[in-house]
């Protein structure tokens, strides 16, 4: 195996700089996790001296108990002409309590004179004092060579200089960040050579993807001696995006045989891809590399015939050693194992031969194929595997339902919904106001259900995301729908897929009801059998 | 100037292999001549001894009097154990009478036992003669070794053998295909200057994506010695796509020099990408690089106030020379410069000092706080900015709408909608169906503006976002809407907010469609503007 590789995440900073990308301190969160599970080694959380949004998530995350990353704050080299104890942005960064910081100063001349209108030595000691201060508190410090491949083509003798300065005054990295995008491959390689051949300190690279080059050129760099790499998932930041940490590790790993992350992290790296877009409300590209789900798949004629005799005549690696899988669009073939997996891990008795086996797994790819995603929605998953198996009771049906949305002038939008539903045999009429047609529907509906499951009081929505899913015109789009619900104690989602949007939300609404009232039914169940083993053993 | 580099363009053949592309015959001479305009210089077609549509295409373009492109089909070598004059795949491409044709052909041992099954002097045999069939008969041929870069690592003398053969039959040109996309750009440097030495003929290269290196190692290749470049607009293809020569032709004619296209027809890249999207019925993703729309949006309030002191502190290139533009964003993370920009993009005497500038910076402030977010809706902030200077007159007012939704046991959900609205003094009232509140909505309300401002029939929905704001309980929780919409010849975006769906979704509609109509007026206003100056030239 190869040098050791670490892998610097930036999506929570950098990758909110691209334009419409919006996270809350929630979503941060929520990223931060999975980018631990999949083994990144720091994650950039955001710039405590600029955005104040951001020192809330530094002081949650702490919560979460991070298995192997280690939280990283970014900020800017101290202001000229300020000692870095009066540095109100260097003093976010300490007070925010982090392991590490990337501090970012500037490396090329022009820079130096235009954007921050100082002279070079006082630049020099900018990037000297904030090194030292921060270092001399504990911190790890990554110092980021701003624009330096501009820098060393303009200067080299200057550029070189100020990442020697940082080294000197402590820096554990030096990270050359291409800021502008426009450095090529091979510049990148000369560069980062001479930089390895100049300095001791372990070296990392920054790039970004203006010339589409930014995966190669990371990987680049790595050839030329950086063993760290930083960069967003699925691409994300300013202008055309940061180098893509999804198609750069497999790269590393699987090609070049660098030791990145575990075979299980890559094993679920298109979970979090996938995971990423969908909290960032961002559309995942269906030919995204690695992860994208036509990445693996087949169409010309000829590809299908010989992908079905042997997959490596078209296909660079295995699917599955990074969690997709093969895709064959005449006649879809593709693994089973995924599917049984889950089914084991719901205690079930799966057999892959008999004939429910195979009609789930067929129910499932038709509806992938049409658009539903279970990856965010796992209790829709789990009740379509749970129904294959005859295990649910229908708790209701629905009879008929109408939603009424009405506005006048500058009244606020009014919404209500009229439910009918049978449960139990009787039929069941309700009605119910919201403060839009799908709120007003969950209302109805739950109103219905309260009556005969009065566990269903707790049970709310707390995220809803609808996703046009073809790219065309919508008139005649499909839309998903993701909902998300909460009863204070646990949380679960699930999808619906329609033309209407209500429709879709309906699918989603319902599934949500049943597997609230399914989990509850069943948690009694196991209450009660305990009570009887402990009962029995008693009466031993 | 560098050495020519001559452009390969298989949107129309390989690119067609990419899932949710579709073009028809006239979509594809749509193209063709745009890539002409462009300045290509080879345009594939189609596959005729495969696809009988593609047939169709390559009788009809001859109509289109191409300038410099040469028309080019796509075809197998010969069928083994056959004579190439006997072969129909071969023969189609003389029948539809093309200046060129691209003949694929084995070069990796693996492929000729498995996928063709054959031996490997039969297989050279089938080279052979289908180059020197087609060359007797007058063509230009390129011959594409399908997976050589594979081929060549697994057997690096029988690989050479097939190309070598080529070229003795006379091929014009050997493309150098990475069919799997699965080759990293230093074995590309390395293996394309090795066939570089083997032979005299000029050398192609056939990138994929699948690595996200596929620009990387086109630009490779070129640096080791081929002259031709085959790719896609935009990287359309089979799984990950084609490379893209979007990126491509900029990064070779830009940074390395090359001689691709002219000047001209480089400052036409940006239309010629966006065209294409459109008639594909393909979202191009807002960050493509060189030519999306964020490509060269800036966000960060650093970034912005260095770049309006000088553009290339944050820009690798003007964004003009690829018919681009700069934008900068007015976001939670802008300053004051981000507004103060736009409006002068406006054209507005913008004064910062003034207390309508306040006032407006203010409203805009305090709207993103309520979650507006103005990046990914251009259409809602350049009303505000319009409408706080007096210049905006009120197209149409709401009276009332009601809409309705239902659905009945298993019959799919039905929406309709009914607006009243008051336009110029006047108030109309209609109804229509949708396959959705808002779409149900979107399209009663264009019916009422439609009978005054006919320029608005062209316009529709083109995405639909829906974001849940708070990470609260959603009863109480806001929502974002963003809109786009489009008329075939520009795109717009708009926003809306509240804690009801539908609210939202009106104001972002109302919006979308004032913006259309005031634009139409503007332009109007500004054509007979031109006229009244022409006229006025004249009569003096």
């Amino acid at each position: 195996m190869g040098a050791k590789i670490k892998i610097f995440d930036t999506t929570l900073r950098d990758g909110t700089q691209g334009e419409g990308i919006s996270l809350s301190v929630e979503d941060k969160l929520k990223i931060a996790q999975k980018l631990d599970e999949l083994g990144v080694s720091y994650i950039e959380g955001g710039w405590p001296g600029s955005n104040n949004k951001d020192i809330e998530f530094f002081i949650r995350v702490k919560e979460l108990g991070l298995k192997q990353a280690k939280v990283t704050a970014f900020g800017s080299t101290r202001r000229k002409d300020t000692l870095p104890e009066n540095d109100a942005n260097l003093n976010r960064i300490l007070e925010v309590g982090v392991q590490a910081a990337a501090i970012f100063g500037k490396s090329w001349d022009f820079q130096v004179h235009t954007a921050i209108q100082t002279t070079l030595e006082e630049n020099l000691a900018m990037i000297y004092d904030s090194v030292r201060y921060l270092k001399s508190r504990g911190l790890e410090i990554i110092y980021d060579a701003e624009h330096f491949f501009d820098g060393y083509k303009s200067n080299p003798e200057y550029a070189l200089a100020t990442i020697k300065k940082a080294e000197e005054a402590g820096a554990d990295w030096i990270a050359l960040c291409d800021t502008n995008g426009g450095t090529l491959p091979h510049e990148i390689s000369e560069i980062v050579a001479a930089v390895r051949r100049a300095v001791k300190c372990p070296i990392g690279i920054h790039a970004h993807n203006d010339c589409e080059v930014g995966v190669a050129n990371s990987i680049a760099a790595v050839m030329a001696g950086a063993t760290q790499v930083q960069g967003t998932i699925n691409g994300y930041g300013e202008r055309c995006g940061n180098a893509n940490l999804v198609s750069i590790i497999p790269n590393l790993q699987l090609k070049l045989k660098y030791d990145v992350i575990s075979d299980e992290q890559l094993a679920n790296l298109t979970n979090v891809a996938r995971y990423v877009s969908e909290i960032a409300n961002m559309h995942m590209p269906m030919n995204q590399p690695y992860v994208g789900t036509a990445a693996f798949a087949h169409k010309g004629g000829i590809h299908v015939s010989a992908i079905l005799r042997n997959s490596s005549t078209y296909e660079h690696i295995t699917p599955e050693l990074v969690g997709n899988k093969q895709r064959v669009l005449v006649s879809e073939l593709a693994g089973q194992s995924n599917l049984v997996f889950k089914a084991q891990e719901l205690g079930l008795d799966f057999n892959t031969n008999n004939q429910q086996t195979k009609q789930l797994i067929a129910q499932i790819k038709e509806m992938e194929h049409q658009g539903y995603q279970f990856e965010g929605a796992d209790a829709t998953l789990e009740l379509l595997i749970r129904g294959a198996y005859g295990h649910l009771e229908e708790v209701f049906t629905l009879e008929s339902f109408k939603i009424m949305v009405a506005k006048s002038e500058d009244q606020p939008v009014v919404s209500e919904a009229i439910v009918k539903v049978k449960v139990h045999g009787e039929t069941v009429y309700n009605a119910a106001e919201g403060n839009g047609p799908v709120n007003a529907l969950d209302n109805a509906l739950r109103k219905c259900l309260m009556q005969y499951y009065p566990g269903l009081q707790n049970m709310h929505l707390t995220d809803y995301k609808v996703r046009v899913l073809d790219e065309k015109d919508t008139t005649a789009a499909k839309v998903r729908v993701l909902i998300e619900s909460s009863d204070f104690q646990s949380t679960w989602s699930t999808v619906g897929v329609s033309e209407n949007v209500i429709e879709a939300s309906w699918q989603a609404l319902v599934d949500s009801m049943r597997y609230a009232l399914l989990s509850q039914t069943r948690a009694a169940r196991q209450l009660k059998e305990q009570q009887r083993e402990q009962v029995g053993l008693i009466n031993h």
